[in-house]
């Protein structure tokens, strides 16, 4: 039918919007952060050519501290939902959980504007976690025309739970997909990190928005490539190509593999531990301090980080520039990003020093996990300097995930798994010398098993890494590496991170399985309490009260028959009696009996009038028509006949059910509430699967009159 | 707990035993067909070169005809339940139908050996078809313990329908990533087409598996190319490293390629148009002739495939070899595969000449479809071979893909997609003398157009094809083609092959959504019949009759007090009524009423003895103790006491709640049955998300005397 096929062309367009203004956004926010972290690093080393450590020093820092405070006061006033990675809450909203402000407009901008000074600010944080909220975010936007309850009613067909849901799953998708140029990497992050449901049709959204995400970006590369964007060309897209890597390796190389594993898994889980412990300490002691503590706390990590950024590879002696790289090294400097970073080194004999910490620090970070990816450079990296740059990094990125900015984790967990990684490859390659031991393989391997210990998403990881380093050879040892992270990392009894942070923060996470003690408790036990129910014709002064004396959200509808019989007739929710008490008298009528005026007055909304529109805040509820006075005592004495806007295929379990079963019930079907209701005391029939077969329905039912249309 | 402990780590053993094993059963697969074609291609090109064309006609017909026939046979007389791809059967498995037969260790077998015969045969057919239905049987047997109802307990706590249904996912997913050496496209697959409900566990548990599979075949390989296992070695496995290929492409490409879209969305589709027309006929004029018949068939389309791609070759011109490729062309004697088959040309005028349409009959398709997809070759095949090729196989593939033997889809579909393909991109070359337009490209296009156009598989075929070619930079390209053909198919109103072969086959296969129809029946109207109850303790006589009479498999069991007053209990199975009445008096009573007896001898069952075996014969049910006589006159006077067997968590719907809403119910948890019941008159209490919050929940259970341990 028309409407339908309308509905589906719709989807289509939304989704390919989606795509490209995801694309966009990601696009100008590498180029803000590779424009101003090039002119941050050129205008550092420079001052340092001319001599003048100190002041390399204090410009460094003073940049750096104006970016990250740009940043944190942007997030506090402009959108405090923008702060931290955006994941966790996502994924709250995709299990289910309705948490406010996450996909208002407001938020995004902060989450753009923040992702760019922070990262742009030289912190240990990456910018796509944020994207994958800012893909969240526009996908949401979009499709419901825009995130007040002042939506364009273009797309009103959208403005229902289910179809939300599916853009912003897909939108999640773009976002990883902007961010590591990995299209079936986003879509397997949706599907295995991000959403709770998940039906195959949107399989094929998802997978269309991420296509059209990387040939959006495909063109706009190509457009900035040929016409120059400044600094921007050489990096952004962290996107590295080592085909030409180690794609063969050896028996004995599974054991300091396997070892890499155990090392991710016992990493990641102490960086969530220690980040907890940070984050409950803000909670304490930052929170009470207001907008200025946090401010100050993004502050003094700007200072602390570049300070450590700065100083350390000053302590650091120079290397000497491995024979046959002359040219490349130390790097000439009109070049802004690559290996090899002079970092006031002298030529010493005519040959060519450089600094290997400076390397890893005064890049950016897309860069410097290219340098660490590497193949064919042995060596290149110290010992010293990688078990420094780990060690540093590992507990400054601790210490950042939480800052009042957007910040995301998955290139610093790349960063750091890469940079011990490449440390285990010097160790191997030492010992077995007569062998080919590539240390860019080992660094992917770390990243890998960082990841994998910290994030616990295990194919998704697979494939991005897959397709960042495109390199299809590597992939039994990237599993096996994620595997033994996600392992041991789960041995630990440490849960996830993001599943942490939603704890932290409180978001109610259902997982997908009940617990077993479920079982021992019935669902009447379960509800407690008497459940608030309405009559089928209500007056409306009882119904504001009862909206306003508790927060439930769905409410059964009693029939009273004249001789004391009752039944449930259906449920209705707290947004339709919200809806239908702001539109006045319309549905109201001044008797306390079913008549026909109450139907004839329903057929005049719409559905979409009665979805709720997506970031009004949760306290709004107690204000508008619920507010004393909002209401005339006129119409307070009406009566509102709740028949018509009835949903009358509520689900039910009975009261002896396992409460196991409730669960799963609820969390399977994505249901917000369920009825309990008293056990029958007779079958009316039994349907099976061979009762549902369409064609058999069809000429069982075609030949019968009136309301059986079967098209 | 270390039982849990224990069950997972099983799960991960079976798991890594169905990927060995499953990878053992391709590579023998392989290794049979590579040596027996090579003998046979070798065998028919030798006796040709000595000038005798028709004795080499006769021999490639005779021993096409031989092995086709051996196919057959083994199928019709070893596992008839072999006969085709088995991915429909398998589907309808996971989508919840007991197919008979088809996990059976007599199907396993004859898929295996009847893969090797009707694929060496050289008929228009693959055998990755077979590898998933092969591996899908390879994981219920191993998990189950054997297919019959002689199961090993070793693995008796996977002797239910969760685990196995688990299992058998998993085993779809290793037998692509045996196919097609890919794992990440394994998955998918399962994922995409074969399941119907899917769990994020079982994402990681299936990629395990294919990272086995994957590793397994690896080992194999290196093992066979050092020790050298015959002819295989240059073939086998499809696996076509392109990287050398086109990766850029221009704007003006796109047209043809759209173009290339649209033509396998309508070439696929007639493809299954004709095919079902074909089934259909098989079912009227094949079936009542018998084994016979089939077998005929099976010899007469052999004979006429081998006539064909021997006598069409031969009418056609020889080709000069194109200057620079002396030494490669035409193909030395002693080279068993590869491009430029001589197939009697000579040398004319000290230049070499090939046949092109022989290149692509007399190889393996593994490697007729290396020899399509090879870049940078330009103009080995004229138009007029390929256009002949693409239409002969065409309707070749569309006559035997139906035979009564296994065979598969996927690779005829990527051979004549790939054809036509590298017509069109011929035709883009001619049109567009400037630019590098590689044929390779289009003939990889012009499969994925063509996968789908018949299979409708989006995701996953493009990930399958992205890891044959290891070749990321096509993939927006493979992915707007297959949308295209997808749509292109999908309008033409023509369902996508697997499920049409279940329609042909009556499978009552479960569409995810229901149909709009649904929505205007209630629950009441149409479960129709009243359903077939028992009491709480029922006479042995008539639980026998009951289950005699009718073929339900779940029956509601019904408390009446003494007062009339009744109450449902809970619901009962088929199979577990069928295991109480055969483990004879042990749970029966000689009294009425309910006592203590029962449930102590309720304790002397455990869980898996009352599981289905998964082989067994729908029709037997009909055996056993239901047979006259099973069971003796005293047996059949005892009583049994239901009470302790039943499953009081039994799902229930109301009477009048809308079909559709029933249908998502039964679809979305997997239900097999679901109990309509009355409306309720009373509302007991609301469960919503937040009171299924385990922390709380164990907060408010655990201070709570008796049974609610939280542990």
């Amino acid at each position: 039918s028309l409407d339908s096929l309308l509905y589906s062309a719709n989807k289509y367009l939304v989704c390919f919007a989606v795509g490209v203004v995801t694309a966009l956004a990601a696009f100008a926010v590498n180029l803000a952060v590779e424009n101003i972290s090039g002119f941050k690093f050129w205008a550092t080393l420079t001052i340092m050519e001319r001599g003048d450590v100190l002041g390399s020093y204090l410009a460094y820092t003073a940049m750096n501290a104006a970016l990250v405070g740009a940043s944190v006061a942007i997030t506090l006033y402009v959108g405090p939902a923008a702060a931290g990675s955006g994941i966790a809450d996502v994924k709250a909203y995709l299990n289910g959980v309705d948490v406010p402000h996450i996909f208002h407009f407001n938020t995004l901008a902060a989450k753009v504007l923040g992702a760019i000074g922070s990262v742009a600010g030289g912190l240990a944080i990456g910018k796509e976690g944020p994207f994958v909220h800012a893909g969240a975010a526009i996908a949401a936007i979009i499709s419901q025309g825009g995130s007040g309850s002042a939506r364009l009613p273009w797309m009103r067909n959208f403005w229902n739970d289910r179809d939300r849901y599916d853009m912003v799953a897909c939108g999640t998708a773009a976002g990883v997909a902007a961010a590591f140029r990995s299209p079936v990497g986003g879509v397997l992050f949706a599907l295995e990190e991000m959403t709770s449901w998940w039906k195959n049709q949107m399989l094929w959204l998802a997978f269309f928005t991420t296509a059209v995400v990387s040939v959006a970006i495909r063109v706009l590369m190509k457009a900035c490539s040929a016409n120059g964007c400044g600094f921007f060309g050489s990096g952004g897209f962290i996107y590295f190509e080592i085909q030409e890597g180690q794609d063969t390796y050896e028996f004995f190389e599974l054991l300091p593999m396997l070892l890499l594993g155990v090392l991710g898994g016992l990493m990641g889980s102490g960086f969530i531990v220690m980040n907890t412990r940070l984050s409950e300490w803000r909670r304490r002691n930052l929170a009470p301090l207001g907008r200025r503590g946090r401010l100050l706390e993004g502050l003094a990590i700007s200072v602390l980080t570049s300070t450590l950024s700065f100083v350390v590879p000053l302590m650091v002696a120079c290397t000497a520039c491995p024979p046959g790289s002359e040219g490349a090294c130390p790097r000439t400097d009109d070049l802004h990003s690559g290996n090899f970073v002079k970092f006031g080194c002298r030529h010493v004999g005519g040959r060519g020093y450089y600094n290997d910490l400076a390397t890893l620090f005064f890049n950016t970070q897309d860069d410097a996990i290219r340098n660490l990816f590497a193949s064919k450079t042995k060596r290149e990296y110290t010992v010293a300097a990688l078990f420094t740059f780990t060690t540093i990094f590992y507990f400054l990125a601790a210490l950042t995930y939480g800052i009042f900015a957007p910040t995301g984790l998955f290139v610093p967990s790349i960063l750091c798994g890469a940079a011990y990684g490449r440390l285990v490859g010097i160790f191997v390659a030492d010992m077995h010398p007569g062998h080919y031991i590539d240390e860019g393989t080992y660094a992917l391997l770390g990243a890998a098993s960082f990841l994998g210990g910290a994030m616990r998403m295990t194919v998704c990881t697979c494939v991005l890494l897959l397709e960042l380093t495109n390199n299809l050879a590597l992939l039994p040892l990237i599993m096996l590496v994620l595997l033994v992270a996600k392992a041991v990392g789960d041995g630990t009894g440490i849960k996830p991170i993001y599943e942490v942070q939603m704890e932290i923060k409180g978001l109610p996470f259902l997982q997908p399985q009940p617990e077993a003690f479920m079982r021992h408790i019935t669902a009447k036990e379960c509800c407690g309490r008497p459940p608030v129910t309405f009559n089928r014709v209500e007056k409306v002064r009882s119904i504001v009260e009862t909206l306003r004396s508790n927060g439930h959200n769905g409410f059964p509808v009693l029939h009273r028959g004249p001789d004391g019989e009752r039944l449930i007739c259906g449920v209705v929710l707290r947004q339709q009696l919200l809806t239908l008490l702001g539109s006045g008298s319309r549905s109201m009528q001044p008797s306390p009996t079913v008549n026909d005026s109450s139907s004839r007055a329903a057929l005049s909304y719409s559905v979409p009038e009665f979805s709720k529109p997506m970031s009004d805040p949760a306290e709004g509820s107690a204000d508008g028509v619920l507010a004393p006075g909002a209401l005339g005592e006129d119409v307070l004495d009406l009566f509102l006949d709740l028949g018509p806007f009835l949903n009358t295929s509520y689900h039910v379990v009975q009261e002896d059910a396992p409460l196991s079963k409730v669960y799963q019930l609820l969390r399977t079907l994505g249901l917000r509430h369920i009825c309990v209701v008293p056990r029958a005391h007779e079958v009316v029939g039994m349907i099976t699967r061979a009762d549902l077969l369409p064609d058999a329905l069809e000429k069982r039912y075609s030949g019968m009159p009136g309301h059986y249309t079967t098209d």
